[in-house]
């Protein structure tokens, strides 16, 4: 496997086939197949996102997967920025279809006119909805696993309110759901206003939770934007208020892709592999049974039916044909978060040998102290996997009051920034880096670096 | 609402919307949107689905949805099978593509490629995957939400196997998986197995599993199909044996779509509504509170708390602008297996009123004793929609020994045929009703109705 610190591209590529999550020899750029693990990863992140919509009130929805051109061209700033990602569906069998059809890039076009039917009172409102599918774009550049897909798994929320601060309230309610995320991630990030030029297309404005990789480049995870009544007036969405009088309705969404695996990977994976939070790991404990005169087998089993009682993710790994310290390398590399001994010390003894993905040594429990003693070090492997993270990502902001600073920056520098087109430019000519924007959660003040004028605290970075 | 034995299929068309399973609005005829209710329906099976693949050693993966013109070239019977119902997609943002790109009808040509390079010895046998996808038809018939769509929901469960005798065995477990699903919808079935010219595309036969519904007609709702070779040839999967021989492998696969809610829909809906089987009920418990002097909610929300720790799925029906008669009549209709009453009576003495959907009169339980009690409602609510579904079923089975017999019947006809498409085509002629195949349950003997020679037991029915 590649060396991470070395080489971390190389690295990526190669540990997201080895690892199983998924197959990239499909006959089509940009689509892999998901294999089990992958696949579970992905169903695990979904059923958090779920519990969470659920807790604030958003319903899930499916709307089909195709869209026709006129539905898309209702939107004109939003049709011309999905206009060269859209894949074209002209033919029906042999039939050449009257109206093309495309695959979904995102919903809103599909959505909004259901909305104008739905929406009828102010009683209809708050209208929340989400789904979570799979969107297409026709990306034409360099695609990579997870991180710039042809297809790829999509969660989208879009809300209607009656008034702009109501909008305004969903996207601070957003931005808790997505906090409770990056926590069971164990992701730090950082909140960005996106410039102006940069926004969705249709947005009155877009917030992003970004982080950065080993690479030193920063990844896009979430994407908060307000509509106001962008498309409520060519969608038609009103409704009658409390005197009666129509009104347009202000619209949010709130959109993540598989992105997350990405930043999963690239955050917390190392020189020997992956490294799956607990929450989201499809195996939360690995029992390795150690061949001895008495078989281990069985008694791993017994271990596994108490952690399973105990809703711990766990699987045996019998395999004949390898042995334990083949095992334990194998599930090092593939992330599993705890590994289980079981010998014929363990077998006799009634015991069991914990050894976590991230710290060294061994620990030896009585069967009797199994299941807590698991949900102790699955808790120990996230706070240490949350704290490291942190610390990787503060090692990759650096602070710059000059150009220059900027640009002997490792990862992202944090500057002050006038808000201008202009200057940003400057900044991405010189250093290669972009303006992600200003940081919405730290409101500093002071002189651009680039033109001097007054300015506030913003990102550069190169970006995924 | 429509009356349900008066014109079934009006029935049916109705109750899917006013319901809140699918809105039907969305412009492109045979898609629809899932709301929230008739999503988590979906959603529910699936659950299931992947529980009972779980204990079967069957793993889940995702291929993607594209599949280009070459992979699908590749076994011509396949292709002409589908030909005609394939979307195809010759453009990606302004570039016409190199190849077109075809939206999966099904997987196999998506798999069987990967199949030839993740297969190398019998080390590597069986082979056994599924995934939960939409899967896209070109329909130019007449579309019927959850019974012929143009988009909808498929499972399909794909193994490989070093012998046939293995492969038999696979569709014996895919049968044994099967019965635990149909149990768990409280849905009578019968299997047939398909006429040679009416198998699967590329199948050595195909079994398949169908119910009959109030309209008479039958509805296939699973499929089983052995390929042997037919796929390993074409795809070149093929595998070495102990001897360092090399073999191709033996192929099944499973097969089941959205019809299972249309299954649902038809076999347990009267003319009240809908009325969905508790393991797979979005609400299996609604609780009404009765405004009264004391406030109900309060109390309603604390029982909803005791239900949520049972793990049974409940709701508080709390809105202002309905009455409770309103309430009942409008959950009764959607099919909630079980109403939960909070009146005044009930607030005051620490207990809840009891109404299932389908037995009369009312049970007033202590709080101490309502989760066993809704539990134990919920297990006679599903024993009584199983015996009146099997018992309508029977209803719908005819014995005919002629010809005339069979068009005489109501819905399905049990007849024996001698195993010939002419005279399977002149019973169609002459009544319209399809040759299902033979039934794989009963081994009967005799003439066939037709021409007199020797024969076994087979049904014949309209179809949906």
């Amino acid at each position: 496997m590649e060396n991470r610190k070395e080489d971390f591209s190389k690295w990526y590529n190669e540990i997201v086939e080895i690892s199983g999550l998924i197959d990239k020899r499909y006959p089509i750029k940009g689509m892999n197949i998901l294999m089990p693990y992958g696949l579970k990863i992905s169903q695990l992140l979904d059923e958090h996102m779920r519990k969470f919509c659920d807790q604030s009130g958003i319903e899930e929805v499916y709307f089909p997967l195709l869209i026709t051109r006129g539905q898309l061209e209702v939107e004109f700033e939003h049709l011309k920025g999905f206009e060269s990602q859209v894949f074209w569906i002209t033919r029906g069998g042999t039939d050449k279809l009257e109206e093309e059809l495309s695959l979904r890039p995102t919903s809103e076009s599909a959505m909004y006119p259901m909305f104008s039917l739905w929406i009828r009172t102010h009683g209809d409102l708050p209208l929340k909805i989400f789904q979570l599918v799979n969107v297409y774009r026709y990306e034409t550049k360099h695609t990579r696993a997870f991180l710039r897909d042809r297809e790829f798994h999509f969660f989208e929320a879009h809300t209607a309110h009656a008034t702009f601060d109501e909008a305004e309230e969903q996207i601070s309610q957003y931005i808790d759901i997505w906090k409770k995320l990056a926590e069971v991630m164990c992701i730090p990030f950082v909140l960005h206003r996106r410039p102006d030029w940069d926004k969705f297309a249709g947005a009155q404005y877009s917030i992003a939770a970004e982080t950065v990789m080993a690479s030193g480049r920063s990844l896009q995870l979430a994407t908060f934007h307000q509509y106001g009544e962008n498309f409520a007036k060519p969608y038609e969405i009103t409704y009658s208020d409390e005197s009666g009088e129509s009104r347009f309705v202000n619209q949010t969404t709130y959109g993540m892709s598989t992105r997350l695996i990405g930043g999963i990977i690239g955050t917390h994976g190392d020189d020997r592999g992956l490294l799956i939070p607990p929450d989201i790991a499809p195996i939360q404990a690995v029992i390795v049974p150690i061949p001895s005169k008495r078989d281990p087998v069985p008694y791993a089993n017994k271990l596994k039916g108490i952690l399973e009682s105990a809703g711990i993710r766990s699987r045996v790994d019998s395999r004949d044909q390898y042995t334990p310290g083949y095992k334990y390398n194998d599930w090092e590399m593939r992330g599993v978060p705890l590994r289980i001994e079981i010998g014929e010390r363990e077998v006799t003894g009634s015991t069991a040998t914990l050894v976590m993905r991230t710290a060294k040594g061994r620990k030896t429990v009585a069967e009797s102290e199994l299941a807590n003693e698991v949900l102790n070090c699955l808790a120990q492997v996230k706070q240490k996997l949350t704290e490291s993270a942190a610390e990787k990502f503060r090692s990759m902001f650096t602070t710059a009051s000059t150009l220059g600073g900027i640009k002997e920056a490792r990862g992202a520098a944090s500057a002050i920034w006038c808000g201008s087109r202009e200057c940003a430019d400057k900044v991405e000519q010189e250093t290669e880096m972009t303006c992600l924007g200003n940081r919405v959660d730290i409101q500093e003040e002071g002189n651009c670096v680039v033109c001097g004028s007054h300015g506030k605290l913003a990102t550069f970075s190169r970006t995924y």
